[in-house]
């Protein structure tokens, strides 16, 4: 059995849903998915319940996780029309900045251009005071992260290059956003941004057979859109999975929903989709090395993780199933689908943590990250 | 009588409604109601009826303005979804391309990424095969113009920017829109902007006494906008009425209208009332010239008015009255108001176009600007 080793991937966007969601996921199921998948770092989004847009929500939060997470972890913080940039006392200690342009699970999304205007100009100035701009590498804050589809995507480019701050765009999925952000590349703006595995290998063609289990935001491209994604590959910075868990009955699949929320699982099924692209010819493992270790690395000044790695079986043909499934929803959009690349082995800071595709570490022995970071 | 002698303004943005709409307004009523207010040279509005979107409807609406007008006139061309980017051919015949990402009368508006900016991208490259990035003052092709309020603002000048096109504000109203604006100037921004006099002399605080003929698009601001846009004076380009007249039957004052559109004229109370807060001690003299003369000739590239003024007595005070107004619509929201600037007597190359309050220009007098221009 040939053997694939790779550095611990890093997924810079899941949703783990604690506090507010826990039949839905919480920081154990999530992480140890997340190692399931061969990930050793995730970065959670602050759309729980309550948002993570105060600092004592945030440290709340922090305590949470700390106890249960088996991967390592950051925590966005999150911007809100109502507790607007309250957030900035623990700015160095979030991964980043989230920012809802666009409409999403929750309730987070902003419209108004004096707000953005704000959040935009005041992480500026907490950059500043923390010495932000002397470093190359943000060890003493994140970027700006945003959801902002179409027309929301020029304004949240401006507002980062108006005021110097690093712009992360999540889940681009369309042709014209792809266009505009190469665009916006070659015209030296300090904007990256990322894919999921669900626009890259799933598009509108699938909704017939998915339903509800094929609805997340942004909705799935047209083939068009889809084929957009490849072309633009080199620009791509990042493959991230927007792991957003909801059970089968949530979805509306086991029981009556009135309004099925968006959003699929991810985690576990992403590095075997980027292999079995490599194993097509349509990618290689340096492609994926560079989106999901280095390129998130230093987006969003990670840490190394010494002696961190995954020992993947890359020719074994296994078919991706809902029963394989450890995220707390139990279910994949990618059922079905065969693939190569089953995660064997996980090795953190030279301890395993999954063998034998059993996880092995202990809640709590994932590092809450950024903790450490002077707050200025 | 002191008589103050100023240079022919000029108003860059009217809606003259030809054609479509002449019961409102046509050429020659609304160049007269301008050569009534000061003003000798008028750019005119896309969303007449065909919109001026494509090469023949521009050139219909140019042989009918030849014939009609009693002071210079440029036509803007406009974006439109139907027609994308078929003004082209005409690029520089127009004074510059209007694109409506905002609310507005007509049916113009622009909500997609993806034809926003082919947009931006076809008037940048026609730009380039007409030469106008050898030119500083652009005699090659005029700025794209846009009615931008809240996150569209931010979504236009960042679409600019990326495409290095000259970028016209028109209208701004808010706090917000002024603060973006000025932030994007101190970065460099290729960005100008105008206000009107109803936004800087009226507020939501007049609406009770004015009912349907205060509401036009950016609806009138709050105190607090008005004295944004006093207190960034410095940073506004240009002082434009957006003249865009309407029968009191449309408006539902003098008949039932169920959805009264909205819009006010305005040019024959610009003048009168920049004067009055000259006299007020809120304004100079030169910050009119700076912004009825000579910014719009730089901005659009506007011809010099050889021998071409305005004789203004500045010492009697006079009521702005309904039944004074020489524009089609019969009616100033600034009715009652008790101002100095009574235009006495306009020159243009030399000879009399109006004289003693009369207009004694012939139609077709005016000159149709950048005919003569090179299309490519």
């Amino acid at each position: 059995m040939p053997t694939l080793r790779l550095p611990g991937l890093t997924d810079v966007h899941v949703h783990l849903r604690e506090p507010g969601y826990e039949r839905k996921e919480d920081f154990f199921t999530g992480t140890v998915a997340a190692l399931a998948g061969g990930i050793t770092t995730v970065l959670d989004m602050p759309n729980t319940q309550p948002p993570t847009s105060t600092p004592e929500h945030f440290r709340e939060k922090a305590a949470l996780a700390a106890q249960k997470i088996v991967c390592d972890l950051g925590l966005y913080i999150g911007a809100t029309t109502t507790w607007g940039d309250a957030y900035l006392p623990v700015a160095a200690q979030a991964c980043g900045l989230k920012i809802y342009v666009s409409e999403t699970f929750g309730s987070l999304r902003i419209e108004d251009l004096a707000l953005m205007h704000r959040f935009f100009r005041s992480w500026s100035e907490t950059a500043d005071l923390l010495g932000y701009r002397s470093s190359e590498i943000p060890h003493g804050i994140g970027p700006v992260a945003v959801h902002a589809e179409e027309l929301m995507l020029p304004v949240c480019v401006e507002l980062a290059d108006l005021y110097d701050v690093p712009l992360h765009v999540v889940h681009v999925s369309r042709r014209s956003e792809v266009e505009l952000l190469v665009r916006a590349k070659e015209r030296g703006r300090r904007v990256t941004f990322e894919a999921t595995p669900h626009h890259l290998f799933l598009s509108q063609a699938d909704l017939p057979r998915l339903g509800a289990l094929g609805d997340m935001r942004p909705k799935l491209g047209t083939p068009d859109d889809v084929a957009a994604l490849w072309q633009h590959l080199d620009a791509i910075d990042v493959f991230a999975t927007d792991h957003a868990p909801h059970t089968l009955a949530d979805k509306g699949v086991t029981a009556p929903a009135e309004s099925p929320p968006p959003g699929v699982p991810g985690v576990e099924t992403m590095l075997p989709l980027l292999l079995t692209a490599v194993d097509e010819g349509r990618l290689s493992v340096e492609d994926i090395i560079a989106r999901c270790v280095i390129a998130p690395r230093r987006i969003f000044g990670l840490p190394e993780q010494p002696d961190t790695y995954v020992e993947v079986d890359i020719d074994t043909r296994f078919e991706l199933t809902n029963s394989a499934v450890r995220s707390k929803c139990g279910w994949t959009p990618f059922a079905g689908r065969t693939v190569i690349g089953r995660v064997e082995r996980v090795v953190m800071r030279g301890k395993a943590a999954l063998e034998g595709g059993r996880v092995v570490a202990s809640p709590g022995e994932g590092v809450l990250l950024f903790q450490d970071r002077p707050s200025g």
